[in-house]
């Protein structure tokens, strides 16, 4: 099946976006209130209880089929040194991901997460996006496409994660394009960059956005001219877990950047999404705070892979499972004044 | 078997107080830095990872024996009306524990940790602390030694927790006396109370302040008069668990107020503990950094019982997962330089 027959279909998805079930929220906001606690007072995890039953559209939501999606892909533009690390690592670790020997392997299986790992044509890098699209039409629809046939329809919970030598490059011009801010505003070390690396990381952005300055600003036009496959294939699982009605949680500053062309075109997007982390890479926070996303982590982290919506995916099971296995006042038989 | 045999030998113990295994906190770097990895990019999980290391005695540290504590107690100063709740919740909460229908349960199953209750003589609350000891000293010292007997030597972690009506004002008294700053510095709404009931809570911590201002400051004495059972018994229980190398996850504000006359008397004791969480509860965050301790969690959460140390466990097995399970780059093939 393809989800996106067009780039117009596409754009017509993304402006006809499912809402959360009210009646589903107000039936878990019921629930929490009749739990042997004094309301409130487990914070978030009520929130995203509630926030789980509104998108799985029931009083009890559960996670029974939860994935890490892992998307993999090569970019043209570490031509400019623009990475510490030489692309041939994506396929390395693409390699890792397959033999479970990875960080997301670890913490997938930590969180009862099924993994997917979906490389993207790695052997074909996109496009050096100083001077040309990242991609054609045909390939970034394919891309988006690849996303959204990652997301099946019977999972209750997606956490997206990436892996492309490069790709913080790519997401720096993505949130610029989208949400304005300079270059160096978005430019940070990715895996470990250094400062010279930084300037030139920086002058690379700057160099893509005035080579597309003229073209149009819908979200496939942003996602293909200064994207990749991997954050393609990411905006694609978004949006199509969405029509699906399944939670997404997202990670760290490039899985962040490949929702931000769609948020500029319509910020109701983010709905359905929970930022699992603050990752290290400076332009997440500015990123979180552009998208409306309070992250439920920030422990510093800066893999991607998804390695930090996976470990707040133990916050979400923590959260669902008081929603679901605690006792009611009258359970318990304890005053309903408490 | 009595671990504190007497309050001079309470004392003893806690200037007395076992390191960190530094060679196995070296081994456990070295296998941070080799593995499939950019260095340091998990952040603040490889800091755990070491940290387990370290008082586990092991490079490869693991949770399999992980135990939730949680201790129950009443407290004569309630009578004053600084809770929201009568004293008789305690009792109705501690069967809720054991009948499993409480947070704690739900969160302890998510977490795969044990949960014992340790309720103490929740019939016979202390005595009201401002006019008068809250203990007497056989009292105060059954009390820490029912928290150390909690801690059995097999145990690879252990988070603890709390529950008893009016513990957040004995917790506002420890800390005033323990690390300074007068009585509106360290109350709080706790479980809900107005702000008339916040003016009660100041004017009560203010009275036992007083009271037993010319009293010696040791941690022992600073327990027994303005503490309560399940305090002194966290207190003891912590101190227990550094004797056996055992990490200790602590909750919010009233956990934390347990250690703080330990803390005064030596600040080490917090060497071999983590923050769970920060709370809502305004006094924690200040106590937090008094103690010198990063919490691993922000999520608005107030409600004692151990929730918070609870829900942080799953970031503790996040971070041994990724340590324990990853391939190293010569496993993986994968160039050391990433």
């Amino acid at each position: 099946m393809t989800a996106f027959a067009s780039p117009t279909a596409f754009a017509a998805a993304l402006f006809d976006l499912k809402t959360s079930d009210g009646a589903a929220q107000s039936a878990a906001q019921a629930r929490q209130a009749r739990l042997t606690k004094p309301a409130g007072s487990l914070g978030r995890l009520e929130e995203i209880a509630v926030f789980f039953a509104g998108w799985q559209g029931r009083a009890q939501p559960r996670i029974e089929r939860g994935r890490t999606i892992v998307f993999a892909g090569n970019h043209g533009v570490t031509v400019h040194g623009v990475s510490a690390f030489p692309a041939s690592v994506t396929a390395g670790m693409v390699a890792n991901f397959r033999a479970g020997g990875a960080a997301i392997n670890a913490l997938s299986r930590a969180a009862g997460l099924d993994l997917a790992v979906v490389p993207l044509e790695i052997e074909h890098p996109t496009a050096d996006f100083t001077h040309a699209p990242a991609m054609t039409e045909p390939e970034c629809l394919a891309a988006l496409n690849a996303g959204a046939a990652a997301i099946d329809s019977n999972l209750d919970l997606v956490a997206l994660g990436e892996m492309g030598i490069g790709n913080s490059t790519a997401a720096a011009a993505l949130c610029a394009r989208s949400l304005r801010g300079d270059a160096a505003f978005w430019v940070g070390p990715g895996t470990g960059i250094d400062s010279a690396g930084i300037a030139r990381k920086i002058a690379v952005v700057d160099r893509a956005l005035m080579h597309h300055e003229g073209a149009p600003r819908s979200a496939f036009e942003t996602l293909r001219r200064v994207g990749g496959r991997e954050t393609a294939a990411l905006a694609g699982a978004t949006l199509r877990a969405r029509q699906l009605g399944i939670p997404v949680l997202l990670d760290g500053f490039i899985c962040c950047a490949a929702i931000a062309p769609l948020f500029a075109d319509n910020p109701a997007i983010v709905d359905h999404c929970l930022a699992g982390h603050c990752s290290a890479e400076p332009g997440h926070e500015r990123l979180l705070e552009r998208l409306g996303l309070d992250p439920l982590l920030r422990l510093n982290m800066r893999l991607g892979e998804g390695s930090g919506a996976v470990v707040a995916a133990g916050i979400v099971r923590a959260a669902l499972a008081t929603h679901n296995e605690m006792a009611t006042f009258s359970e318990a038989d304890i005053a309903e004044a408490l």
